[in-house]
């Protein structure tokens, strides 16, 4: 059987020796060329094969029609919503046009200029229409950190966390794709030292490291997804950002959970990692403080080796400044635990509904997710080599999250999620 | 200027007495008559216009387009885009074809059997594709009352809730329209005398008596929406069930607000009752208990005076039984404010997102929204007609929420919104 992710597969395409886009990856996006529609493509190296024109020059004849029309679409939801053999044939069917030794598009000067792109050259559009957005709080790190600062130092984690991967529901309107700047949101906020509420730009602006899963198969209303199925319903993965104003959170979120702190704004990468291309990095789960309930049990390894980067950017930083080193392998409840329990009372999930993993903090200071935990909530001044400090972000700070996997000299790569923060209005 | 709200408009169609549906009315729909396709239609006495069929019949010559081209589809969202002119102009079209003076479908007999249904012989379906569905937390006397109960009984609200409409997002997904049933859901909960949480299904199934307001137009990310110019984002409102399984949100719920204990399933009514019918019901807001921040601050009377019933239905019962008699107008912070804070932060609202009011309970005993405070979180139990009790719902409890709006002579309602609690799968 072909393998698309055989670390000996070599193509054609030029692909600088760290690109996160090998011919092992593939991952799936929607972009716009100059002057065109938007269209459905996959990444190589630093250019993007246009799924939209090899259908036109009949390379996909092979495949089913109703494959291929669903690449002229302005998200990915109609080709998700065929199914893994269709991404499968796919992904397979552009590894062999890329591989070193097919010379159908490797010596066509003029089929190359049409279906292939550079990178630069095109925008990347948002790869999904997002029907329900979850944010999960599943990093032991992360929140036993944020109990520590704003409950009980000594007993941080509520009763609760130990047996559910909590969650909330969180704004789909608002997602947006990496290079998405946006202005700093207004909104409510009350110190414990004041005796009213004012209403002004947040003050406490953050990021928070995470990883999204685009759901690629739904299940009915009244069904429930078992934790051992819950793998074929996910298409692949995302970085995300979920942006925080913490002071308009924290005086909004008792009783109901965060709402304007979070719904602002939340950004994703612009490619698709599917989970075919991410298996040869699944590591063991983290051991569990309590018992599991029998519907969370899962001894199939559900967490991946995926390396977390966060960068600050300003026009005052030389290069880009290295906040935090985290990993996607730091998750408590992995994500097939979050599927099983979000359906566990019955509720349907959609195809490109998307589901964040919560905040990825390390166990140690520099693998901290956000700036909450960074700055240990703003009481210790992270140094920038400017000279500046930060505890939240300024005005026109970008975050930049990157990750990527290696394995056997192969690196399957996320590319980057990156937003600024502008003034307010 | 035609008045479509004229309390003397008379029709030629039988609208009996006490019917929902009188020309003043005109609400839009999406139905399935048997098959055929789903299309919109607009509610009078007992019967639906069909305006796929109106259209080919060349009624709708005189509008645009674009207009007519929006009723052939499954939910109204390309007709709301049209904006508040186009809804106008339908309603008013509608309301001089039905004129009891009109003869052109009247006198026609074969028209009126293609463009007429009865409402009992055709199917409704889910009005509108919900993008972001929001639940708020926004009648003083469901919040106090949750408050004396689970919280402190001396100091029932919470700091916040008097500054802010608190709410947060619910699951779309879930959302069905009246008519649909559901198992009970099964979940995570704990008693305070247990030591570990259990896994089954809820044992403390509620409903929750709200309305719900369907977006009618957008605002772009970035954009607030003042508290004047809410009105102008409303299309109309719904009877709304927050079906809630109590004891999965208790245990749940901290910190980051309910999730299962709400997402199993949200019942909306078939027929928008547009804002436009409802002006004539306007009331005054009600008295402030604390500053509230200029955002937040309207003169405009934001409430409405539409009565709300809800009944409980089983088959060891004779007739439906009274559970409660609320009103709309028992709300603290109205839907213009709730607008108004929901976009402060800069979110983007879209045509078909759904805001639920919350609870509306008023002050007397009579007039709670929910079981939980009903039977006061099940500790006093309501005595039913055929010698049983009710705490929260049993298997094959249905309950109907039913609101209308009185004047002049003129009932402006709502029908029903109707879901029964199936046993456990």
């Amino acid at each position: 059987m072909f393998d698309c992710n055989n670390p000996e597969l070599r193509t054609w395409v030029p692909v600088p020796q760290d690109s996160d886009f090998p011919l092992q990856n593939l991952p799936f996006g929607i972009f716009q060329p100059p002057g065109l529609l938007p269209r459905a493509g996959i990444a190589i190296g630093n250019d993007i094969i246009d799924l939209s024109e090899l259908t036109n020059r009949g390379f996909f004849k092979k495949l089913p029609i109703k494959y291929v029309s669903s690449f002229d679409q302005v998200n990915l939801n109609d080709f998700i919503n065929l199914g893994r053999n269709a991404w499968r044939a796919v992904r397979e069917e552009v590894s062999k046009l890329l591989h070193v030794d097919n010379a159908w598009l490797r010596d066509n000067t003029e089929a190359r200029q049409v279906i292939m792109h550079a990178q630069k050259s095109v925008q990347m559009l948002l790869p999904v229409a997002v029907g329900d957005y979850v944010d999960f709080y599943s990093s032991i790190d992360h929140a036993t950190n944020v109990g520590k600062m704003v409950r009980d130092p000594s007993n941080p984690l509520l009763p609760n966390w130990k047996h559910i991967p909590i969650g909330y529901h969180g704004r789909s309107s608002s997602i947006v794709v990496s290079n998405t700047s946006f202005h700093r949101p207004y909104g409510q906020s009350k110190l414990p030292t004041e005796e009213s509420p004012t209403f002004g730009p947040s003050k406490k602006m953050d990021f928070e490291l995470e990883m999204g899963a685009i759901i690629g198969k739904g299940n009915s209303l009244g069904s429930r997804v078992a934790v051992e199925d819950a793998d074929d319903h996910i298409f692949g993965f995302v970085l995300l950002n979920d942006w925080s104003a913490r002071d308009l959170q924290t005086w909004e979120y008792v009783p109901l959970g965060p709402f304007l702190g979070k719904s602002f704004a939340t950004s994703i990468s612009p490619w698709i990692v599917t989970l075919d291309a991410l298996e040869p990095f699944r590591v063991a789960n983290q051991e569990k403080i309590a018992p599991v309930l029998p519907y969370l049990q899962t001894k199939k390894p559900g967490n991946f080796d995926i390396n977390l980067d966060v960068f600050l950017e300003n026009s005052n930083l030389k290069e880009a400044f290295l906040l935090s080193k985290s990993n996607f392998k730091h998750m408590y409840w992995n994500v097939s635990q979050q599927i099983a329990h979000l359906t566990s009372n019955g509720t349907n999930m959609r195809v490109g509904d998307l589901y964040a993993s919560g905040t990825i903090s390390g166990p140690t200071p520099d693998s901290l997710g956000c700036l909450l935990e960074l700055s240990w909530n703003g009481t210790k001044p992270i140094s920038l080599p400017d000279g500046s400090t930060r505890t939240f972000l300024q005005d026109n700070d970008t975050v930049v999250l990157k990750g990527y996997a290696t394995q056997n000299g192969v690196r399957i790569g996320f590319g980057e999620v990156r937003g600024q923060v502008l003034a307010a209005l």
